[in-house]
């Protein structure tokens, strides 16, 4: 998916939400535990009820991983009825990769080929060929962990070189060399919302996903406050939020409520900038 | 395994090789390709040809993960069939993950539960609570990304603090407070050999798991003599090296004798040091 398209897509849908399936069987209702599938079930009660308010989906590998085998499964069963029934969202695989240059080119293929999303998150500590490798796929995106929304962002993102730049800007930087704004997003925390206007300063155009809205307490006011710009450049995500806001029978209904009004108040958002 | 057993390990079989199982179907010989798992046959071949001359077994799951199920499948048959056969060999999963809290936590739960490995690497930038996670396992171990052996390593992990202390050295320092040398361990590149004078200042007693001999051009001689300690401290990588030595039907002998050439190189470095 080009940026083009993702723009138009943001300004037809009017929303800029990603849902983000963390689909945990601990948490989900317990009647789909029934299914074949249970993973696959939830995934797609909570796809079809929240599509018309989000531009974006977001798998979580590692609550993939966790099953095993079933759980591989389930992923790609679910990158699959994406595709093929809503192929206007963006498909973000959030896995967090990154290796050595030819170990890179195996996960690249896994997303980009194998599995065929059109994005995948990945880790900046091992540098330029960690990340290239993801970059050889026309149409598909890099996004790029810069500042996180976690504690342990702390630990190193914000260490300051002599001339006072934290990490987290020389990883902005740096890997703006490698790729342009229609090839690379990154991934900033919505719990360091006013850091919003520090990133913007350097990456006035990219994309932006947006984690932390919900759960862990970002603001959706902050955050566009100080970080949309002119083609909105915010992918907002919601997981827990949304995809467990019930978990009775009436599960898939209360998910799309929460987007909804998630949704309501991107189109606001939206209706400030022109967009 | 704990520390102990795994000191043992190396002073039992005078190696402190790790053998990577970066295996793919492009270089695997080509025989291979009737067997009903081609990745299996492979490894279970390598595997049991190497196990005398190391100590260590390391499968890179990106090159199980790019093809989809039948690899995920491959590379548990591959864990199997290692703890079953050859249980005093550590199993190191290459993942290098790293996620928030909640997510790190299945990750975890990936490694050190559904397949059950000893070890598993992972990346620091997202911090605390992107680790801790999987040090909540008894005997099980973090192989956390120091100093790496690639090209990209000088991005970001040589750049220097206001005191001019280098990101991999507050990698080092800060983990160090999460967990001793008994649960976890470092990955620092064998084609930076001289750094390892500067890596043992910070980190003397910790076990460092060293890629890039061999194929990516690092000396073993270089690493011992800069990063070896009284427990040896070191389990050195070699995977192209020794799985790709042959592709012809004699490919498992041949891993044999490389995996040997360089268990003699080791050897005769743990007779300096008296072990």
């Amino acid at each position: 998916m080009t940026r083009q398209q993702l723009i138009e897509n943001i300004k037809a849908r009017r929303s800029f939400l990603c849902v983000g399936l963390d689909t945990d069987l601990k948490k989900i209702p317990q009647h789909l535990l029934n299914e074949e599938n249970p993973y696959f079930a939830f995934n797609k009660a909570i796809i079809d009820a929240t599509a018309p308010y989000c531009v974006a989906y977001k798998p979580n590998t590692a609550f993939y991983e966790c099953q095993g085998l079933k759980g591989w499964e389930a992923l790609e069963m679910t990158v699959d009825y994406l595709k093929k029934n809503y192929p206007d969202h963006l498909i973000i695989a959030d896995a967090k990769r990154g290796d050595i240059g030819n170990t890179s080119k195996m996960y690249a293929a896994t997303f980009f080929e194998e599995m065929d999303v059109h994005a995948v998150t990945v880790a900046p500590y091992m540098g330029v060929d960690s990340v290239t490798p993801f970059l050889e796929y026309e149409g598909k995106w890099v996004v790029l962990l810069g500042l996180t929304s976690n504690k342990g962002s702390h630990d190193f993102q914000f260490i300051k070189d002599e001339n006072g730049t934290p990490l987290y800007e020389h990883v902005l930087r740096k890997s703006a060399e490698w790729a342009g704004d229609d090839r690379m997003m990154y991934v900033v925390g919505a719990t360091q919302g006013s850091m919003f206007a520090e990133i913007r300063k350097i990456a006035p155009t990219s994309f932006l996903l947006v984690p932390g809205v919900g759960a862990q307490g970002g603001s959706l006011e902050e955050v566009c406050k100080y970080g949309i710009n002119s083609d909105c450049g915010l992918l907002v995500n919601s997981s827990r939020g949304i995809i467990y806001a019930s978990n009775g029978e009436d599960f898939a209904e209360v998910a799309a409520a929460e987007a909804e009004k998630l949704q309501k108040q991107m189109e606001a958002e939206l209706v400030k900038i022109g967009l």
